[in-house]
């Protein structure tokens, strides 16, 4: 097909689209935005709470604004708020600090929780106790969740062997403390199967840990469902929650009273302001916070989380999927033959809410796009990276976006 | 003295003060602020550059920011803002993560400094070689940084001994491998030696973390010139930072070719963008960074920290001096015999920016103050607790809150 085809298609598409009104409930412009997998847009419902935060509640009531705005109880209230999203039950979720110290967080809590395990006999304190002293890792995920995993082994004493998903399940053994894993991949946009791969790492006694950096907002996630023992993910890319803002964790309920946190900060202890020297963790999902929670970026984010208040996860998927089918018919239609090759898999059970093509010259194939209003992202050494965020990106974008990339050749 | 001597004595030393045009910079209302040592006062500039960060930079620019706005090198840039504040050339404080997370960078990456000291060879994976295995803190610090060194002395199997700073230099040892200490206590506001016993654990072959929460921006620092190894802040208190705001690392230039975070994520990565497996530390302060930096709360934090472009932090501490001084002596004048006790030094060698006052019923006698405009906070068990941000806070304050306070008996 071609021009004349494809763009009744994406308008008929869009017609029927049901999130399609979502979209005035963000700030736009005449680009084509397919980088919400990096930094989602800025949701109209920010600027003024945001502004709220800083003139009233710091510039007015000061101090007072920790108990009567709310700011004590942040990022149990937001991480409550992400739960649905997740598919989390409340109270098992906090918000803040980077993905990558909560990456630390939950690696180490994860290592000592599969040591409890091990020998039944809170040795909590000295992780690798009944020989689980291996930690296994995505080789091939976001980098930050390597590095943090291999100082979280040498801290505990583990070994860090680095695996591909697929390989997860014969690596498995009585040695294995954790595993980390991405939901989707950040370069491929590849799915995996957490349900499945949580079973395998529980049937070996090992605790499962997720990053949803890259899922989380885009697609069902089932967290309890599935029986995730821990999760971690960022709030800036599908959840549209500014640049930087705050992480989150996630324990499960059922592991909350062993959680140990390597990261005790005095805003996890049981009676923060009696200002102890003993440390005494708070019960719940609260003993994942550490210091002081920072507010303005917080606050943001609760505001940006209100566009969802109207919106199934599972409409978002649908749509989600279709901007991707309808992307790669369209790439399929416009770029000349073997000018760019998918590395996203076909199959929807395998797909997050990105495609990924290689491309020779992708970091200039990319400017060329930008400079003509097709915003995606370059990725090392050839891949060019586009994010679909089903909140505003419509299938006349998607169509523009193809046709564009087909006029690079 | 009483009333009639103690008001025309604040008028002249208002009439006097060098820094009085400062308060003008600050949103401020008819109460008497002295909770700054807690949340800072709202710099007047900074809605206005929030406001330019969620519209234009994030809302508009979007992805692009992280080069055009400048977001990306925010960390080391705010950083350098910071350094004269605490007597550091630029190059070596980065911002970032909670107080509690820079505390935990540091006390890791103290022990295994010292224990590449201790032998020699580089042992950076193993700490508490060399037979370097205790980490010395200050029992009556701020308790975060208690549960935090317990933490990293658990998980580099060092033991944990709490002192007095009194106490530092006969605890120290060939075994003593890293000292946190508080430069001013956050509960008495007591200042400590930090020149001296800086000097005492260097001379001991260990390495010094001084925690500058309540004194940065309230007094000169000196963290170069005393030879400071390791120091973190946060930027809330004096700094008006706003709620939250992200704390600060400070890595002696020395030691940065060696200094080894325990959280190596991938901003602090020297090629972070090449995201390969490996990790290759960044030279420099940038080895503190971990992951994505807060961009909206790290924005304000650099707007707030303009107001310190004509002032020289030594004529900070002169007129804080005179501030605890007079409002010690309007108490003393204004307030019963036995009513209270000072719990703050009076040398001034020994004093922060804050007067602690023993007093009973204390959270009663600190909820009415309230009531009548004075702002302060009360500390467990029965602290009344008041600062003195010389940026706003005037002699005319100091003897309404001593005059009210005495009207509370």
């Amino acid at each position: 097909m071609s021009e004349p085809e494809m763009r009744p298609k994406a308008e008929k598409l869009d017609a029927a689209d049901e999130l399609a009104g979502m979209r005035a409930q963000f700030v736009l412009d005449d680009t084509v935005y397919l980088d919400g997998n990096s930094l989602g847009a800025l949701p109209r419902s920010v600027p003024g709470r945001v502004e709220d935060a800083v003139r009233r509640q710091w510039g007015s009531l000061r101090i007072r604004s920790w108990d009567e705005s709310g700011w004590w109880t942040a990022p149990e209230r937001i991480g409550d708020r992400i739960a649905p999203l997740v598919g989390a039950a409340p109270g098992q979720i906090v918000v803040g600090d980077s993905t990558s110290v909560n990456v630390f967080k939950a690696v180490v809590g994860a290592v000592r929780l599969a040591a409890e395990k091990g020998d039944g006999e809170g040795h909590a304190g000295r992780p690798g106790s009944g020989g689980r002293d291996e930690i296994l890792v995505d080789a091939t995920t976001f980098p930050t969740d390597g590095y943090i995993a291999a100082s979280a082994a040498r801290l505990t004493g583990c070994t860090l062997r680095p695996v591909t998903p697929d390989e997860v399940p014969g690596a498995l053994s009585e040695r294995t403390a954790a595993v980390l894993l991405n939901h989707v991949d950040y370069r491929t946009g590849r799915l995996h199967d957490l349900p499945s791969l949580t079973a395998s790492i529980q049937a070996a006694g090992a605790i499962s840990v997720w990053d949803l950096c890259h899922s989380a907002g885009a697609l069902p996630v089932g967290l309890d469902e599935h029986g995730v023992d821990l999760a971690v993910g960022c709030t800036y890319k599908y959840l549209n929650g500014g640049p930087g803002s705050p992480a989150y964790l996630y324990v499960r309920e059922a592991h909350q009273p062993r959680f140990d946190s390597p990261l005790p900060g005095w805003n996890s202890h049981a009676d923060p302001f009696g200002m102890t020297p003993d440390y005494t963790p708070a019960p719940g999902a609260l003993r994942g916070r550490v210091g002081t929670p920072d507010i303005l970026s917080m606050l943001a984010l609760e505001a940006a989380l209100e566009v969802w208040d109207d919106v199934s996860i599972d409409a978002i998927r649908t749509k989600s999927l279709a901007l991707t089918d309808f992307f790669l018919e369209c790439v399929e239609s416009y770029v000349p033959g073997g000018a760019v090759e998918s590395l996203t898999p076909s199959p929807h059970m395998q797909r997050g809410s990105q495609v990924a093509l290689r491309c020779a010259d992708a970091g200039n194939v990319m400017r060329r796009l930008i400079d003509r209003g097709v915003i995606g992202d370059f990725r090392e050494p050839d891949v060019l990276r586009f994010g679909f965020t089903p909140l505003y990106v419509g299938f006349g974008d998607v169509e523009r976006a193809a046709r564009v990339l087909g006029e690079m050749f």
